[in-house]
């Protein structure tokens, strides 16, 4: 966020669209309360000199021109004047500059104003997001945004509680509340302008970008001293742009009687066959469809959806791309309540292709078929029995429903989560998204009584607004862990290239992720420990107060190191429960939290120490448990103590059981009994901070 | 870094130790060519106003105190002053505010200095680090270096190399190269001021702090405006003081040809037990040692060491820490070359357990018998077949050595790499030091001919000089990876209680490490992921420049997005190699690196596109092969692929091949080849980022 507005944004551009100056913008700030400095405009250097005069020295004067951006680049800006002269050669000096840094600029004037006192610089920008609409920055001026890149965001509307978190979200917030003997700053008055410029965004038609910058803050009141405005009315959210609207689909869809195979074979190594080998395990009715065939894996086969006799809920279609147009079309006829389209070949190779995938769209609605996909690997649902994917392996049926952007990732997953003993409660993968979209496959995840926790890969979310409010319901109650790729400006362009959409910028997903209560993870691995982690019935922890219970110095370590990385928090130990502590560990235990109970510890240490960190929990949210490979801990048994244990308490007790083979049998027994566990502390870390930091933000956390 | 100093100094503190103050700080800088203002010394109203008109206005005036630490506090600075007339008053104003601000405080004086005119303020900090030295401190003025940590630092001696390292590390290095207009700054000048800021550190004798806070650096030389210097003759690194000096160990005695056990037993559940039964394996002479039994599984048990009829290389000591000084007395008459000292309860429990540990420490030396430990969990030698500790697992033969000063952590870890298959070369649990240091562990390492590469666990090294020497030496040809716990304060404090020992601070170690050519890992799963990636004969990739090759759009994504996140770079394609992609990928394949060969990708295409690579290998160093499982790709053949061409290029191929048992196949094969690979991406670029990094600062990355 600088005067530079977006860097895409070339000077020549503006030209294009309706850029505020000066005096416009502050009678725009005047409108919505936000304090400047007294100004007038000037046309000559008598009118200057005698604006100036009226003011009271000193004065500021700048150029109004729309061609020229950067002012004080191109000498467009006196500061410090003092005297009705001054006034008079800075009006001259700043023509001339301007004329000759931007030959045959438009000037409409020069402001002149007064010289505000110093104060605290602060900036404040709006940005219309692709996803998320309008959107505000905060950040204090100097190096402290552009090259710290220190700033906080949040997502219209705002609230003064919002706000508040914006100002306090900044690593410079010491600089407003008070700093090595500087008073603290305004804060309330910094909250209230933060409001009003949110409502002076959101209530200006057109208004597509603005930039405060600087704001003074004082010890008391503020000044905005430069602002830039700039309208677009062409600026409408990318995702109601390209996707268009569709009704929300009825989930019943996603229980289909019957299944039709639009592309079944029974060749080996053809796709429709792994595919009708997966189908022909439905329990329902299945229905091959190929114009070759008369029957493949002992079902009869049709030539065409509209031959099978009986009705058809949903139709999965693998045939090449030219030719789905007339299957969707049969479809439709037929009465089909869902078309999953797992061929490829549309919006992600190009124009010809997109054109293909909007005729499919619009036969989906014409006949009130809803779409899954195309270019995806389409779903499963582990309970009613159905598979639609190519993938050689199925899923085991659990608790997480796991829905991806990316066919590939779910691929991965899937084959990765056999190892583990994991499973779904249901898989969508929703490629181009033609018509169903993120948010239907998220209301289908809520009302599916199997899913205890979501995961989601998305790239491109689309209707951000949309899968905040839904993911705000949803999240209290089922958790949901987003890994959002394209954080990178390469990054992004992959994403492009990928899924024929453009990214929106990374930082703001985050900030919505946060805002509605969604768990950011940045790698597979980390989103399913943080849902299985979630998954448990006590869900989110309540705090991110922790205790470390540890038979291993070196762990009592780095556990520190790692909560301090991740912003947890190692709390002191009430002096009562210190003094239990030293009643039955070794005199030279640690003394602190973390809880080192000594190499040697048996399992009655364990069993104390557990029990008096539940009889005493009032001080703590999580309680890690760090255990290494020990002749004297049967690893069985401290797994069970620990299963007992989370019964007798509401806070989250967390199993490290780090080693290999001989600590797997107590974290298998741990799995069996629902409770997450880690073979690595670092991990456990990272995923709890992820959640606490995610849930506390979002203000969702008790 | 500010002229606070370190927190832990109060300013009655500085009683104690002499601080060089204004004009005799000025002489010190003078010494080294570091030049600050013209000055005089005022000592009255008319002094002051002399001194003043002399220099030419402004002028800047200084209480010169002993007493007073924080003069612009104590009302003990003016600025600014323009007259004869000022300067008087500002004398008498500085007297008076500073003696009220610190009744009784000895004045020495005003000091009255020429106004330096505005630049870039930088801050220089000098410190004696406990266990590195002296280090110097590097960062830029204002909110930068107190809210944004933006610090570089170095530990002496400085050359010009290194300074301009220093000035580039920081983040806020674009306001010196020059930055949004403004002209570049002197960066010569600075290299010289560090260069001479670090000789008058290293060569002031006593000298073990100062802070030029601020130097105005300017677009042609630079002013030093503020100085504090504190002489402390105390201050000598702690591991010398602590430790005393330790002649190096020779190698030999780490190849023993009789072990006794003192401490040995037969009795189930008893760690003389264990620790007999793996001895009793031991391929050379072994004594286990015991006063009641005769016979420990079928070896003589003799009542003393001393009762051993042959010579004894190595004596394996766990009896109560009141009965080592004894046996080790005896050991060392009988002539032991090294003794190991499993038992508990020395320095780590408190002054008592430290005195029973200066005493064997002293039998050590009086005998010339080397000492592992006390404390610890001894030493393994796969190769020579002995294992002293009582672990119940005993790790493979492999090319790993690992060093920690944490037994626990040597549990867990052993135990982990037995389901990896992964194997040592030799396992040294450090303990307390009391007479083996890291050092002799690490010269070791350096001489087995096993060792391809080394991990170490540290929470204090001890002689950081000495360490860092050694490791510049041994990692070019063997790499060294080191996880320094420690980093948060109750981290430090955790390790104080842990080792009975103090921390020295996190940054100087990563500093310390990076300046050796050590890889830094956070945990102990990247300290082995990246052993094993650098144990492999190609060691360290040449450089950071990376290709992404994969079947898997999703994770073409995530690769550029853990690329930026790690520091590595997804290099662009030179045109003839995307134009040779495109003569066998599909027209919409993402012609950019990430490389997307399409999800329908068989082996030919991945077999065209490595070949390709190894053809043109100039533009990349490490090339990522991101496979997900797919009907189309066998991974046994993948594998092989991948084997064959490491063999054709020097650059490093990277196999990460997502997914649980049906890449497990893959994985296997290229392990077993010795190829190192991963099975998620965030991880592998994690790991090869950290190497980049560590290697590339360090100067030794060709």
């Amino acid at each position: 966020m600088s005067k530079t507005f977006s860097a895409g944004l070339r000077q020549g551009e503006y030209m294009k669209k309706k850029v505020l100056l000066g005096a416009e913008g502050y009678r725009l700030l005047d409108r919505f309360g936000i304090p400047h400095p007294e100004y007038g405009l000037a046309h000559s250097e008598d009118e200057a000199a005698g604006i100036a005069e009226n003011l009271g020295f000193p004065v500021v004067m700048k150029v109004i021109s729309p061609d020229i951006i950067h002012k004080s680049d191109a000498g467009g800006v006196v500061l410090d004047i003092g005297s009705a002269g001054e006034a008079r050669e800075a009006y001259s000096r700043i023509i001339r500059n301007s004329l000759s840094a931007v030959p045959g600029a438009l000037i409409e004037g020069v402001i002149v104003e007064k010289s505000a006192r110093p104060g605290l610089e602060i900036i404040v920008g709006g940005k219309t997001d692709p996803a998320f609409g309008k959107t505000l920055t905060f950040g204090t001026g100097g190096t402290n945004v552009s090259i710290y890149k220190d700033v906080s965001f949040a997502i219209l509307p705002l609230t003064p509680e919002k706000a508040k978190k914006m100002i306090r979200g900044i690593r410079a917030f010491p600089l407003i509340r008070g700093y090595r003997g500087s008073k603290p700053k305004d804060e309330a008055e910094m909250v209230r302008i933060l409001v009003s410029a949110a409502r002076m965004f959101g209530e200006t038609p057109g208004l597509s970008e603005f930039d405060i910058n600087p704001l003074r803050l004082y010890e008391e009141g503020a000044c905005a001293i430069d602002t830039a405005f700039i309208f677009d009315e062409s600026t409408v959210p990318a995702a109601q742009v390209v996707r268009g609207e569709n009704a929300p689909a009825d989930t019943g869809i996603f229980s289909p009687s019957s299944i039709a195979l639009v592309g079944a074979s029974e060749k080996p190594g053809k796709v429709g066959t792994t595919m009708a080998e997966k189908l022909a395990k439905f329990p329902g009715e299945f229905y091959p469809v190929n114009p070759t065939d008369d029957e493949i894996f002992g079902f009869k086969c049709y030539p065409s959806v509209m031959d099978i006799p009986g009705s058809v809920d949903m139709a999965v279609i693998s045939v090449p791309a030219p030719l789905v147009p007339g299957i969707a079309k049969e479809c439709g006829e037929k009465g089909v309540k869902i078309a999953v389209i797992i061929s490829a070949g549309f919006r992600e190779t190009g124009e010809e292709g997109a054109k293909i995938e909007d005729i499919i769209a619009e036969t989906g609605k014409k006949y009130g078929m809803r779409i899954v996909g195309p270019n995806c690997l389409g779903l499963i649902s582990p309970y009613k029995g159905y598979d639609t994917t190519f993938l050689p392996i199925t899923p085991l049926p659990g608790n997480i429903a796991f829905i991806s952007q990316s066919g590939a990732l779910l691929n991965a997953v899937i084959d990765w989560s056999l190892s583990y003993g994991l499973g779904y409660s249901l898989v969508a993968s929703v490629g181009n998204q033609c018509d169903l979209k993120f948010t239907d496959y998220l209301v289908w995840a809520q009302s599916d009584e199997n899913t205890r926790a979501i995961i989601m890969y998305i790239e491109d979310v689309g209707d951000g607004r949309r899968f905040m409010e839904l993911v705000s319901e949803i999240s209290p109650e089922k958790p949901v862990v987003v890994i959002k790729a394209g954080s990178s400006d390469k990054g992004h362009l992959a994403a492009a290239s990928h899924t024929g959409s453009l990214a929106g910028s990374h930082e703001i997903y985050i900030e919505a992720f946060k805002e509605c209560g969604a768990i950011s993870a940045s790698s597979i691995e980390d989103a399913f420990y943080s849902a299985e982690f979630l998954a448990h019935r006590k869900r989110y922890p309540k705090g991110g107060r922790v205790v470390v219970l540890t038979n291993a110095g070196g762990f009592a370590v780095l556990a520190s190191d790692y909560a301090e990385k991740y912003g947890l928090n190692i709390i002191d130990l009430p002096t009562d429960v210190k003094e239990k502590f030293d009643g039955f560990l070794p005199s030279y235990w640690s003394r602190r939290n973390p809880v080192d109970i000594v190499g040697d510890a048996r399992m009655d240490r364990f069993v104390a120490a557990l029990d008096l960190l539940c009889k005493n929990e009032d001080f703590w949210d999580i309680c890690v448990v760090i255990s290494i490979p020990s002749n004297n801990i049967p690893f069985e048994q401290l797994a069970g103590e620990i299963i007992k244990k989370t019964k007798e308490t509401e806070k989250r007790l967390v199993p490290v059981f780090v080693g290999g083979e001989e600590m797997k049998q107590g974290r298998d027994t741990l799995t069996s009994a629902g409770i997450p566990s880690f073979d690595e502390p670092e991990t456990a870390f990272r995923v709890m901070g992820g959640i606490v930091e995610s849930r506390h933000v979002s203000g969702n956390l008790q």
